[in-house]
């Protein structure tokens, strides 16, 4: 049995990732190369950084070895439609000396695999974007927000710097002196923290710095707030604790009330010991004080064991989970 | 003294309107044309239609009488600063025959004056976007908001909208039956209440809607904010509330505690007795008990009204501007 080995692709905007390991555990191997969404990169580049990711990991690796493969990507279901899209994800795959099926999976599930075995629970990311979802047998279950910025992402990176923005804004429109937080915004959109005599000139300039960029740009000012809050800034503050509320509401949209399954927070954000992530347990643990909160892990290696729980040879997997994710 | 009269010009996006009126307040005429803001429709179109205006205001009046006139326009501190745009009004002036000189003032100051003559006050207006503004000495001194939809327009018919279709999103992830509001905001952007068998299905689409029109056009839904808000429906009532509270706060920017200078409401969201009105008169009236609240009215006749004041021979402002606006 330990001589069976399963792939798996965590595919994001601005890297991919690739690992290959035991049934029994060890990491044979690990990848990394561009960002590799079709969507965004198009099939082609999206295929040739698959290809590099797989060749990485799988070097000194027999492929005749791999028994199974998992993608996890965002927006599954469109590549999946897309015969182009799923044509080139087959030749890299193919490129890469693979014979064995692989399967695609939203990076949702993925973020909720690397934080726990347990079939039925919640993930929770937040990003750039922010998007809650309920997983049941491992699988993708009902979703809330995923909105996008125009209408959604509440609580998200972009949600926050576009708060600590208008924060600034109403700074100025009231005469106020900024604070650290919108000091530290203007400073970074206008390269100078300096107001104009008068105000209104900065209001303006500072709107126009800010769209003069795509608007998701905004979630470049999120790392200023997190910063702000680690120094106990009172507006930033503020600021993550309505995030996490936003991201908690969303949680409540499709989570049972009283459920004791576990929920996993994932993305930029809340991975680790962020304030967000502190704040966000704060909330989930007031609502669902009998969940388990989990923090999301390796991508690429919970892509891997996705992939070797579909092997009837696999007897274990949480005891697989446990080897692949060891407790700090 | 009557012999003299003023020409008012009220430049919007969607119509152009002038007034032409003498210092004894009579109506001599008016006029109306398409949109004339420089910035949005181009400063040549932007000219036909204030000649187009100006013209019918002075049918059968002899331009050599208009002393003074005055053009109010969004932006028009951009006017200004932009000589193509400044040479085409000129020319606009010229051929409607007209030899005395001509003031520019923001669509703010115009929509103040039309509400009241006292020269110190504040202006509140929301209309697809938002903005306050303080008046001293009948001239635009500090404005709150007005910072566009990404980043502001609180409380404006864009923000309506826009929470509107969140609300929309919020009942389909949480599976909840939409209520009435929410469910004419569906029909309206997909054609039908229908919600998919995988209601996130619905939501998908329902934010393809959307995104695939400017995000200003979220303003289009406002409306049906108000309609459902006249009938008692709850999350239209909370929405107009909410609303209320930001707009009564971007007052409160610029506004000094216990201010008894009037406050004018205007645009189409504040003109008359809407919803939003009644709310934002509530909170405002609860911040400064002794404001007097007052409705903007018809700009051409406003804009007029301030080219009256600069001639020396207007001896009693207030009572031209009574003459102008009668109290209903």
């Amino acid at each position: 049995m330990s001589d069976t080995v399963v792939v798996g692709l965590d595919v994001g905007g601005t890297s991919t990732r690739a690992a290959a390991v035991t049934l029994a555990g060890q990491r044979l191997g690990s990848g990394r190369a561009g960002g590799g969404n079709p969507t965004s990169h198009g099939a082609e580049r999206a295929a040739t950084e698959l290809r590099t990711a797989l060749r990485e990991a799988l070097a000194g690796v027999d492929p005749a070895r791999v028994a199974a493969g998992t993608i996890g990507l965002a927006g599954a279901a469109r590549l999946l439609a897309d015969p182009d899209g799923r044509a080139a994800f087959d030749r890299a795959w193919r490129d890469a000396g693979l014979r064995c099926p692989y399967a695609v999976h939203g990076d949702a599930l993925v973020a909720y695999a690397s934080g726990t075995p347990a079939p039925d629970g919640t993930v929770l990311i937040a990003g750039t974007g922010a998007i809650a979802a309920q997983v049941h047998d491992l699988r993708l279950d009902r979703v809330a927000d995923g909105h996008g910025w125009l209408l959604g992402d509440a609580g998200s990176g972009f949600w926050l710097g576009r708060e600590a923005v208008r924060r600034l804004l109403a700074d100025l429109d009231s005469a106020r002196p900024p604070g650290a937080l919108t000091t530290a915004v203007l400073a970074e959109l206008m390269g100078s923290a300096r107001i104009a005599p008068r105000a209104r000139d900065t209001v303006d300039a500072t709107i126009q710095a800010v769209t003069r960029r795509p608007p998701v740009e905004l979630a470049r000012l999120a790392p200023l707030v997190v910063t702000a809050a680690l120094d106990g800034e009172p507006v930033a503050t503020t600021l993550i604790a309505e995030a996490a509320a936003h991201l908690a509401e969303s949680v409540d949209r499709i989570r049972p009330a009283g459920a004791r399954t576990p929920v996993v927070l994932g993305g930029g954000l809340l991975t680790g010991d962020t304030p967000l992530a502190a704040a966000v347990r704060t909330e989930v643990g007031r609502r669902w004080p009998d969940a388990p909160l989990r923090s999301a892990g390796d991508g690429a290696a919970a892509a891997a064991w996705l992939a070797a729980r579909e092997l009837p040879e696999l007897t274990d997997p949480a005891a697989l989970h446990a080897r692949l994710f060891p407790t700090p």
